[in-house]
């Protein structure tokens, strides 16, 4: 929930005038997404997203996110798609900050996710990893296995504020983890890397059935394993709120995608430790967050032990069949 | 800047289905108004906004508040008109809260007034005024002069952290206010009693030019001295970011409310008193939030000594003269 930059009227008008999207009708704050400052932006065009990109974000990644969109878009997948000014430029300044418009996708995000998500997740998901196969620019996962260390020690000096044992735990986890990890073998490719509900749309079908409408914030996409985009999905969209592991929600997923791309042996055996490294990533991105950010700001901390819940279940998996493969 | 609650997805296609406007297409958290949760509605048709009434609005006075608005827009003024389920209210219950779909309006906020937008406000003001003349609903004034002693009682033990010497001169200001105060015949309606810019919004005509799109947040509207929303808006609008006071955006705003409903000479009189009432409300208000709200609140505090400023220019206004009239 962010809006960080507010933009003058004349600056909005003067950044709009040099795009062939018509006349601005409405602009109102979006209180989701707490990375960038987004807005609803309305013209006689129609629906767009106009996005200042804040300090988390490296300015020098923003073309390859926003080739990434246009390319996948431009394959048909449902995702923003960067308008570019009459320049031909997608990436502008306003405000002092780099900035983009985008086109608006319709649907909803699932605040509860039912059985029903998880199969056109999987589906749209594999598209998404075939839609990227010929993407030429390359990213490395800023919070991959490599990252996960140095990560854990800026949260040692407090992470077992949050819970006493939590720091060592983690370090044996870690350990356990990075020793495990498919070193090669696998196949690599454009991943979401951040793909959880409320970056997922859905629209309701005639017969009441949740289709899959768009794909949002590519901001942390990267180049890696596709299965690990997997793994997050299953962190993110098959624990229930109590905590418990929805199977039932994991085999919609993965049968969906495996009717796209059927995973290598390789890959299923290398599941489970890439669902014990995503929960660690957002285990740790979350506990830096909540022990570093100032009270008062205007972030959501969210709760770094729901991750450990789940890294806690994916390390007792016994084998991928627990996990719904 | 605020969503305080999440929507389920079963829960709004229920709450929906009661209303003929026609098939969900979007739902975006909207990051402005502090008070409630509000979220912009795509549907087959139109665009809607939808508000959940969280606990600082009292719901007994909510049907003073959607019957005013609903008045105003049957009398042509350009405000959110309240949208009634096929049972013919308007007002309904969604998540555990009252709950209201209202019209869309078109336009931008200002973040930087200009002279040009003071003379379709003061218009629009005094529109506002005389639409709402034949509705019949009362709603005393919460914060008007007879709620200031209280609200300052409860900023005692701590205004003075704020700045030294703050509480002193706020007691002797308002004992000044309070004795001038005008106790009767000054005309009595309707009025919206927080026209502040980010509740106007504004598009440009074919020549440039600011015109005046919609008049939003009705919840602290009540019925009071008509001057006093102008006092309101000469404290909101005619201030530059320097604290220096623009005499002609305050004649831009008063000529226009004029040339629909001029002024008696009793309001005249009265309106140097009822720009340090407004400012003093404003102070109040701003220094109880500052001085309660728990650190990491997802509310934006505003500086309470933006309106000591305010409250220390309209003291020292030699009469109506320096204040544009």
């Amino acid at each position: 929930m962010a809006v960080y930059t507010e933009v003058s009227d004349e600056a909005l008008r003067a950044f709009l005038a040099d795009y062939p999207i018509g006349e601005l009708l409405a602009f109102r704050g979006i209180a989701e997404g707490v990375e960038n400052s987004n807005f609803a932006l309305k013209t006689t065009g129609g629906d767009f997203i106009l996005t200042l990109y804040e300090k988390r974000v490296d300015p020098g990644e923003l073309p390859y996110f926003l080739g990434l969109m246009q390319h996948l878009a431009s394959q048909g997948l449902d995702c923003p798609q960067p308008v570019p000014a009459r320049d031909g430029q997608a990436l502008r300044q306003l405000a002092g900050r780099p900035a983009a418009i985008c086109t608006f996708l319709p649907g909803v995000w699932p605040r509860r996710v039912r059985p029903q998500h998880c199969a056109p997740l999987g589906d749209a998901l594999a598209r998404l990893h075939a839609a990227g196969a010929d993407f030429p620019g390359r990213r490395p996962n800023a919070l991959g296995p490599a990252g996960w260390a140095p990560l854990l020690g800026r949260c040692r000096a407090e992470g077992d504020q949050v819970q006493p044992g939590l720091v060592a735990e983690l370090d044996a986890a870690l350990a356990g983890i990075l020793a495990a990890w498919p070193a090669a073998g696998l196949p690599q490719g454009q991943i979401h890397a951040d793909l959880f509900p409320d970056n997922v749309f859905f629209l309701d079908d005639a017969a009441g059935q949740p289709r899959l409408s768009g794909i949002i914030d590519f901001y942390f996409a990267c180049t890696d394993l596709l299965a690990y985009d997997i793994a997050v999905c299953l962190n993110a969209w098959c624990f229930e709120s109590d905590h418990s592991f929805n199977v039932t929600k994991a085999r919609a997923l993965l049968a969906a995608y495996q009717a796209r791309r059927p995973l290598t042996p390789a890959e299923r055996a290398a599941l489970p430790v890439l669902c014990r490294g995503a929960s660690l990533r957002f285990l740790l991105t979350r506990l830096y967050d909540w022990t570093s950010t100032p009270a008062g700001a205007l972030v959501t901390r969210k709760d770094p032990l729901e991750y450990l819940r789940k890294l806690r279940f994916f390390l007792r998996a016994e084998g991928p069949s627990a996990l719904g493969l």
